[in-house]
This record gives structure tokens, C-alpha cells and sequence, in this order.
């Protein structure tokens, strides 16, 4: 069922129509006129054609509760902007030294270290910017419950919480709750904050945000799995970043703990719980958020 | 009138209880539950026991508008944590490599730079977490603006691009426009904004807002230029920084634009003007306000 999904005309349609979107919004949110090249460095991290899975998923969850659609893709641009700081911060020399991604030299590599420091620091800033427009255009309920959401999502409770942990355990045999408690802050956080802030655009009963939330928290975890197995399977060339470097790094990985057989059937697993979480939601327009899931589970590089 | 207003015996008393109140109040939100360390080194970077100059503008201007004082604190912790993220990050080896900072060793010495990283940006973000509490204390409006008033004093167009314009301006011969355009973006826009957010706790006409405004864009000004005075009179332990690092690393100042007697000269005449437009606004409680503005000006340290 799954590959069929994901490669289904109506989502692959669906999916390039969104990035275009997604990119031409990023493009006018994040300016080039801040000064001393500091928004050049900004549009740099940002505007490089990534995948943007998780504004995708912002915006199929407002699609499966029939939300508020430009309240979502400000809240789609904002997960993006945090992702892509993160990106660029956790490339620096004093935390992974990674000198590529997504095919180009890094940003710190590009503009140096200080311009990459300050151009992430300001597109966290900006995330929550594009949350409170000043034009009426969203009310300040929305916006303030968005903000809570990226902010939990992004900080030490989160993305930034996981990162301190992966930090902490390079050359440590955590075991498998502990291997999933910290991808669940560092990478899962910000995906289901991607599908819940989607999911907020509307107003929907406790029982269906929960099955909702079940999605985001089973999709971000296999969005993990799958990607330790890519780090050994595929070249760098494919990834557009450097592959086997957690090898290299002695950081624990699904791979390492359970092998890759174990690793692929497990994400397997999760994915179908995340399948099962959507039916259980009883929402008419899933198919979407469906067709994501397989292509986290299902994608090569 | 200036030297007598900051040492009136209420305003001291006030300072302290209200610095008491803020260290409280950070110790709570800036949690050590963080994982692998991370809460450890975000409370080393905000509990030091600093002047806490934003929160008191904060503060102090809501008691100006009579406004809700509990929206204050979490307005004057936010940008406190604005104000703490942004030293770490400016310490860091990358930007400015200072190793003393308060009279401790700066987080990245304590922490190590991955961790200092890491602890800035989780600061950064519980900032806006403050802002939004789930408790029902804060109207969404309220909320949405608060967040707003930070994101663009931080961001691009703010503290982050006037760091960007700083760092681009090492031995370059600026002019009094361009230094004084550079200080409003890199700290005036965060010292204003704690302003303008003790404000927004409450509803204030148009006209006495633009006075309010004008009263932090003055002092913001009369900061900067007392600190590029105190670089050069005033010995790094009682600083608590490394003192005369401007002129060692060749960075235009107002010192070295306009001479010590001017710039002195320069400051009195900003403050004078920070003390005329709190006069103009015609608010009845201004008086901390005033008592502030000569604390700035008339700092040792």
C-alpha cells in the first residue's frame, strides 16, 4: 500500500505544488535587505530547495481538519525557519563540522562563523515573526497558541534539548528508550509541532488531536529510523551531506543497536501505527498526511 | 536633577526589590530539568546577578501606563533572556572570544562551545515561551504583540543585524550616522523594546506611546555611548568584562569618533532628551522612568 501512495499522481502533484509555494513564501519572508549580508546568509540557509517536509506537513494537517490555510503557511514557513537554524548552527565547527549539506558548502563555510552564528540566531527569531502578523490577519489567539507550540518544540524541552543529549551520548551504549527519548526531542519535537500547529488552524475536539498527535510522534520517529539507515546505505552524493558520518562519529544509531534488517523493519512498523492513528482520527481528508508517511518511510536520501 | 534622581532612596529600594522579584522569577522559568547539562548552562548564563537593566525598563514602564504587572515580568524576563542569549553567543570564539564576562568565565569557557551554542538558542526560544503562557493568564493579543515587539527587536532587523553591521565594521572609519545607526539595531532596538513591551501591558494612546518610544530610543543611545566611555575610564574588574577590548580590536566607537569630553558631552545631551519626552508624555508615574534614564547614564560599571 505504502509505495503506492507516496507515488500517487494526485500527491506528487500535490507535493511540487506546495514546495513551489512554500519556497515563494520563504522567499518574500526571509529579505535579503538585512544588513551586512547577514540576510544573504539567512536566504542562503533557507532558499536551497530542500524538501521542506515539514511545511508539508503543516500543511496537509490544516488540509485533513479544513484549517485556516494562510494561518498554515505561516505556520509552515516557521518550523522551516527554526529547521533550517538549526541546520546551519549544528554544522559549525564547534558542534558537527560539517562542511556540506544539501549539496553546497555549509553556511559557516560560505559566509564564515560569525555570519552563520547571527544568521541562525535571526531566523529563530523570524520563525516566531511570521507568527504574529501585524496586519489582522490572524487572531492573536492563533497566534499566541502557534508560538507555544514552536517554542516548546525548539527549546531545551525539544530540538535543543536533544541536541545537548546527542551531544552527551557520542561514544555512550544508550539502549533503544534512550536512543528514542532523545530523537524524540531533537528531531521528532519539531515534526509533530509541524502537523499540531497545521491541526491548529481549526478548532478540533481533544479525541482527534490526540490520533493527530499519535501520527506526528510515529512519523517523527520513523523519519529517524530511516534516516540512520540512509547515513550507512547511501552515498553522500545522493544525501547531499556527508554519509556515515554517525559511524564516524561513534553516535548510537537504530543501525547500530538493532542491525539494518531489524532498523528497516522497524520503521516499517512505526509507519503503519502512524497509518493506523490517521484511520483512527475518523478525518475525511487524509490522504495527504497518508501519502507523507510513506514518503518519510519510503524515501532515499 | 540627574545624579539626584538615581540615587534617591526610592528608587534604590524599588531597583532592589525589583531585581530580587526578576531573579525569582528567571531562577523559576530557567529550569535545570534540561537534559544532558543544557538547563545547567542556561542558568549559568542568565542567574548572575546582572543589573538587569531591560527588565527594569520593562517594568518600570508598565508602571508608567498602570499596566498588568504580571504580563510585565514575564515581558521583562523575555527579553532578559534576549539580552543573556545574546552575550553567550557574542562571547563564543567565533565573534568576539571573551573569556570573562560578569566577573565569571564566559558559558563557553564553563560549558564548552557546543554547549554554549545550544544553551543560547534554547534561551532564545523559552524567551517567546514566556510570553505564551497556556495558563490563561495572558490575552492572545497581548500575547501576539509581545512576541512581535521581541521578534523584531532580536532579529534581522535588530539586535542580530546590528551585531551582523558590528562585526563588518572592524577598522572601518563609520561615521557618528552609521555608529549610531549600527548601536540602535544592535542594542537600542532590544533596550527601546523592553520599553514599548511594559507599555503594551496596557492600552496607551498613540501620542504617548511615540514619547514612550522616543524615551527608549534616547536611552538606548545613552547606554551605548556611556559604554563606549566606560570602556576606556574603567578597569575590567569593575566592569566585570574585558575593558578597553573596542580600541584593541580597532572597533569605531564614540570615543574614538568624538573624544572623551564630547562623548560625555553627547551623552547628558541624549539623556536630557530621554528625560523630555517622558515630560511630554504628560503620564503622572514617570518618575522611575526618569530615575532609570540617569542610572543608565550615570553607571560606573
Amino acid at each position: 500500500m505504502s509505495a503506492v501512495l507516496s507515488n500517487n499522481a494526485g500527491f506528487v502533484a500535490w507535493r511540487s505544488l506546495q514546495q513551489e509555494r512554500v519556497e515563494q513564501a520563504l522567499s518574500a519572508w526571509v529579505s535579503a535587505d538585512a544588513p551586512a549580508g547577514l540576510g544573504e546568509a539567512m536566504r542562503y540557509a533557507v532558499l536551497d530547495g530542500g524538501k521542506r517536509l515539514r511545511p508539508l506537513l503543516a500543511l496537509a494537517a490544516c488540509e485533513a481538519v479544513q484549517g485556516d490555510a494562510a494561518a498554515a503557511m505561516r505556520a509552515a514557513c516557521a518550523v522551516e525557519l527554526i529547521h533550517a537554524y538549526s541546520l546551519v548552527h549544528d554544522d559549525m565547527p564547534c558542534m558537527d563540522n560539517d562542511v556540506l549539506r544539501r549539496g553546497k558548502p555549509t553556511v559557516h563555510v560560505q559566509f564564515g562563523e560569525a555570519q552563520a552564528l547571527l544568521a541562525g540566531d535571526a531566523l529563530q527569531a523570524l520563525a516566531f515573526e511570521l507568527l504574529v502578523p501585524d496586519d489582522g490577519s490572524m487572531a492573536g489567539t492563533l497566534s499566541a497558541r502557534l508560538c507555544r507550540q514552536l517554542a516548546q518544540a525548539a527549546g531545551a524541552a525539544g530540538m535543543a534539548g536533544g541536541q545537548a543529549v546527542d551531544l552527551a551520548s557520542v561514544g555512550i551504549a544508550l539502549d533503544r528508550p534512550a536512543l528514542e527519548a532523545m530523537h524524540r526531542l531533537k528531531t521528532g519535537a519539531l515534526l509533530q509541532a509541524s502537523v499540531m500547529m497545521g491541526v491548529s488552524t481549526a478548532t478540533v475536539d481533544a479525541a482527534v488531536q490526540a490520533h493527530l498527535s499519535a501520527y506526528g510522534a510515529c512519523l517523527g520517529l520513523a523519519f529517524q529510523v530511516v534516516d540512520d539507515i540512509l547515513d550507512v546505505t547511501t552515498d553522500s552524493a545522493t544525501l547531499g551531506k556527508t554519509a556515515g558520518k554517525d559511524a564516524a562519529s561513534d553516535k548510537p544509531t537504530f543501525v547500530s543497536l538493532m542491525g539494518l534488517a531489524q532498523a528497516q523493519a522497524y520503521a516499517d512498523q512505526v509507519l503503519d501505527q502512524a497509518h493506523g492513528a490517521l484511520t483512527a482520527s475518523g478525518l475525511a481528508h487524509t490522504d495527504t498526511l497518508h501519502a507523507l508517511a510513506d514518503w518519510v518511510g519510503r524515501r532515499v536520501s
